[in-house]
This record gives C-alpha cells, structure tokens and sequence, in this order.
C-alpha cells in the first residue's frame, strides 16, 4: 500500500517528529514526502545519584535515544534517509545490518510502502536478533558468504536497481542524527560542557558534533562541548589508532573493528578538544546496572559505555559542568544481557506466610 | 541512596513529566516529592492503512504508549504511586506481578531510592519475563503457594510495614493513567468519536474514562469518546458476564478472569454508550503483524487487540469518524512471540553475487 502522508497529521498538536520540528536545518524541500513515527523529542533526564558520584557539583543528564520508536537512535537517521528515498522514487530500500539498523529500515521503509531488504551472511546470527525487523516486514536474504561480502552486495544492488542503501554510507542518515543535538541544546538552553557518547562506527558522535556546529554558527547555542567519545576495551580501533580485526565486547551495538566514520570522529574530538577512551565490560556493565538500579533507566549494554566512560575519566570533569551521557537504544532490545547480568535478588522457596515474607525483607 | 529531586530538573525546557504537566488535575501538593522518568507525551500516530480498510473517510490514531520509559503504559500510574509512596514516608514497595507492573514498580521505587519487592508464585514464571524488574533492582520472592496467595500477601505486609501496595488496587495508579486521555484530547484538539483499548483487569479503561469526563468536565472537549473495549476470546470475562477460571490467550498482558475495575470499566461503557468485544487469538496475532509491516510500529500481542477489535467492528465505525486506539506496551517486551508469530520473509542459502540475491528480490 503507498497512500501519501496521513491527511489529518498537520491539524495534530504537539511534536510531529524530527523532520517538521527541524526541517530548516534538514535537506528536505516541500516536496519530500515526509515518512515519520514521530520519532525525536526523547527525554534529557537529570542522574543525581551519577552526578553525586562524581562531585563538583556536576549536573549530569541521560539523553535517553532508546525512547525513539524502534528502540534506538537509528530511528533519527532513518526518518531522513527513507524519506529521501521516497521522494528519490525508490521501490525498496536495502542494508547489511543484524541489529537496531535494519529495525529501523524496515519500520520507515515498511511505513513508506517501500520493501526492506535485510542481507546477512548464513549462520551469522540468531533469528532473535532479527526478529523485531522480520516483524517489520524486512525480507532477510542469507547469502554464502561473509559480511564484506554482503556489503559489497547492497552496494551492487543499489548501484543497479531502484534500490536505496541505507547503510551508515547514506548521507542523510548524520544529517537526521544531528538532531540529537539540536534537542539537547533546545532543552538545557545551550550546549553542555561534556557530550560522552559510545563510539562503535563512530557515525553517531559524527552527527552530535555537526549538529552542535550548525546549533552554534547560527547563535543557538554559545558554546560547543568537548566531544568524549568511549570505545569498548575489546573493539577500540580509534583508541588504539588501528582497526581490530576480530572485536569482542558484550556491548554488541559498538562491537566494530574498522568504523566508517573513523576521519570525521577524531576530527570532531580535535576541533572540539575532546578524547578518546576505552572501557572493559566489566564497567559497561557496572553502568548498565547502576543506570537501571539506581536511577530507573534501562539501556543496551553498548549504551552504558558513555556513562561507564563518565564514571572512569570523572576525574578530568570540570568543577560545576553540565554533562550529557547519550544512550542509544533501549535495554528491551537486549533481554539476554539483562538475564545474566542483573544482580539477580531473586529468592525462591519462600513459606507462603507474612512471617517469612517480611523475614527476607529485612523486618 | 536517597537523594531528593535532582537540582537542574527545573531549568528544564520541555516536557517535565506527567506530574509536572498535570499537576492541578492530580493529587500532588508541593510536599509531593516527584518521582518522574519525563514518562508521557507519548506519540498520537495516524495510521492511514489501517484507516483505508475501514474507509468512510475514519481517520485512525494510535496511542503508542509503549514508548514510556519502562515500555509501557503503567509509568503512567506508577510515576504518581510512587510519588505518593515517598511522600508517606514509605522505605519500599511491594506487588504481586510479573509483568509490566513489576518492571515499573522497580524502575520508580529505585529511581526514588526506595526498594522494591515483587511476589510471586514459586515456578511461576520464566527468569526472561523478570529480568527487567532485576535489572532494575526489584527483589524477588517466590513463595510456595499459588497467585491469591501472593495477593494475600502483600496487602498483609503493606497493612503491617512501611511498605506501600503499588498493585492495580492503589488508588494513585488510575489516577496517573488518566492522563492517557489528557493527552489524547490535547493532540487531538477535542476527544475522539471512538477510544478503542484493550481490556484485562479493566484499569486502563477505567482510568481514561475518568480523564476525558474531567477534561470535559473543565470544558477541554466538547464531547466524551464511546469507549470500545476489546478483551481476548479466552480471557473474556466481562464479554461473557462471568468470571474465568483459566483464561488463555496470547496476548498475556490481558490474560485475566476475573477483572479488579471490572464495575468502573462497565459503568464507562454504559456512560458512553460504547461496548465490549471479544477478538480471537488469530486477530490480535493479525493486526499485530498489521501495524508492523504496514505502518512500522511494533507494540505487545496485548496491545493489539484495540486494532483487531477496531478493525472487526468496523461497519460500526460513524462516517468521518476520528478514532484512537491504545497501544498500551511496546513490541520488544514479547520478543517470543515477535520470532514466532513474524511472516518470516527469511531466505537462506543463497549465492554470494548480485544476480541471486537481484532474482531473489524479484528484479
């Protein structure tokens, strides 16, 4: 089915998604067909217990990007990206992608009356893993090979057919991440003196630092940040100045060995005299559980390395700075981690009497 | 950790959480300690498919209200029960639940640095299903005896210990939901014809009826919404008129028999002058898989039962009608039933080249 936009959208009130809310900002003309879930305008939420553990009366604040419709930042990008394709006149569109990327895809495309194309290498990972993009509509094609080889794939596709790439190479895809901060500094009233953000392919804090450029140059912002971009210990090419041929992290989302986005990130942390980091995941993890137990915030592991990042530099944190920790997607797209590393209270063979019950409850 | 509300929470732009937002329509004073994830505000989406099939020219709207922070709609009353919670000097929280409500509870409770206990029945439940509340903190109890007793045994220990009850009998919870309707209208500009929303222990319904009569009460509409309520084939009770004894479905978010509002949800429908329709296991299943591949938005099995139900009375629905359906949690919180019930498009085996994978996709 391909009806055009809804025909009611424009009498709604309140966000109509991050194209509307930022469409002079965005490459789009009155003739791009604007394919939204209203996604954008997720919550800046205040950590007081992470700002108490460092000190210094730092403000620290979670941008809480797992709160777009799929689930992730991805979403942001894809808005932008799957309208264009539209507009470009594309049947369908295509990635190679196991994770919050082809959600994403396939929910825009799938909303665009578009196909989603979804290519992997066979046996390269878990029906769970896709079953969100499955649900989406995506049409997952395993091929015998590796996963160069199904990105040369999409590439050929693409170049070929009325097909659209939108992997991390498709341009508009930063262009609608920028927008992450746009919304942080729409809603602190300017840029924070710290943006940590995890850095997998390094696209994300890419965008933040566009955005917070473009914020900047037309006086929307007084200031621009210091760009603190955290690499998992086991996948930390920028960190150690090579790509990593075989990385391993439990932090899946940012497990990357050669980002595409390698050039613009450092020069995003040079020009704005940020760092590089890297974690283990025994402190991504240790973020990932104090965000949720703490302060009620559940994330992907992948996430949890800007603020693990925070927690390990807290240090170098300037007395009295206003921080922003980005979590990208949202701890339900990753239930298995949340299984085996929760601090598990769980109690069992409890007498069914209130004596016992408020015995293990400490009364 | 028991710090009060964070410092930096009021030089906030944007939206400050139902709390804040509705404050003189909720019991809050300024003693109120708020307990807030910025919860709410969650999208108003047409879906101009869905709106295709039933024609007439009937726009339908969904309430995602999966995009809570938690995953669902119970943030809503959890914010304001929590709070509540605080203020009475309460040190915990305890319910009996294995679903949405225990992974709320939690996620408030620790945010307001209170703890939270959850009872169930020993063999209950599979970890996966508490691994949300876990991470979050919860405690769990499992007690050899079955779910009444668990029932019996936090009303017991709420009566008896600073601990407060936060399960569907807390007043505060339906208090906090009502503000689903609140946002509706003003996205809207004025109630609904028709509030589609699934019904299992009768709360949400309940509480959204008290939304729109307040709103319209102060004159925020012009109109009040029939109220069309949709519970699954097997877990029908108030379609059928009885209670039932092992209710079975799907859609396990309402799998109940015997409803806690069910009289409030009854006085709603007959106020309204809406009704109460049963929908099979298939339909839910179909309109699950319909909001996904057609319109990108991916919600719980349970969910979907306002849209099957929509779409099964929809030579019902008043030409030009504006409808809106409640999608009360998200898709990832049933990742189960997203792997089995997808149309699975998954092709494997296929030829690492750009002709195979060209005729696979049909060009």
């Amino acid at each position: 089915m391909t009806l055009t936009r809804p025909f009611s959208q424009s009498k709604l009130q309140g966000w109509p998604g991050l194209i509307e809310a930022y469409r002079s900002y965005l490459p789009v003309t009155e003739e791009t067909p604007v394919i939204t879930l209203q996604e954008g305008n997720t919550p800046l939420i205040p950590v007081p217990t992470i700002a108490h553990q460092i000190g210094g009366q730092v403000e620290v604040f979670i941008k809480y990007d797992g709160l777009n419709p799929t689930g992730s930042f991805k979403d942001r990008g894809m808005t932008l990206a799957i309208s264009k394709a539209k507009e470009e006149g594309a049947k369908a569109v295509i990635c190679a992608s196991t994770g919050n990327t082809s959600a994403a895809a396939a929910a825009y495309a799938r909303r665009g009356g578009m196909r989603a194309f979804v290519i992997i290498p066979d046996g390269y990972v878990a029906l769970g893993k896709l079953a969100q993009a499955l649900l989406y509509g995506a049409e997952v094609l395993a091929i015998k090979g590796n996963f160069d080889q199904a990105l040369e794939i999409v590439r050929d596709v693409a170049a070929k057919y009325p097909v659209t790439l939108v992997n991390s190479v498709n341009p508009y895809r930063l262009e609608g991440q920028k927008t992450g901060a746009f919304e942080v500094v729409d809603t602190l009233g300017d840029a924070p003196d710290w943006l940590c953000i995890p850095v997998g392919n390094a696209g994300n804090i890419t965008a933040y630092w566009m955005g917070f450029c473009q914020y900047h140059q037309i006086g929307k912002c007084d200031r621009l940040p210091q760009m603190m971009g955290f690499q998992a210990a086991g996948a930390a090419p920028i960190v150690q100045g090579h790509p990593v041929v075989q990385p391993e992290t439990v932090a899946s989302a940012i497990r990357i060995g050669n980002p595409a986005s390698w050039e613009k990130a450092v020069a995003a942390q040079q020009a704005s005299q940020g760092s590089f980091t890297a974690v283990t995941d025994e402190e991504i993890l240790e973020a990932y559980r104090l965000l949720a137990s703490n302060e009620g915030i559940f994330c992907e592991p992948a996430s949890a390395a800007s603020v693990a990042g925070l927690l390990k530099v807290k240090d170098q944190v300037p007395r009295g700075a206003k921080v922003v920790c980005v979590l990208t997607g949202h701890g339900l797209k990753d239930p298995d981690v949340a299984i085996k590393h929760s601090n598990n209270q769980f109690r069992q063979g409890i007498e069914p009497n209130i004596e016992a019950v408020a015995e293990v409850m400490g009364f």
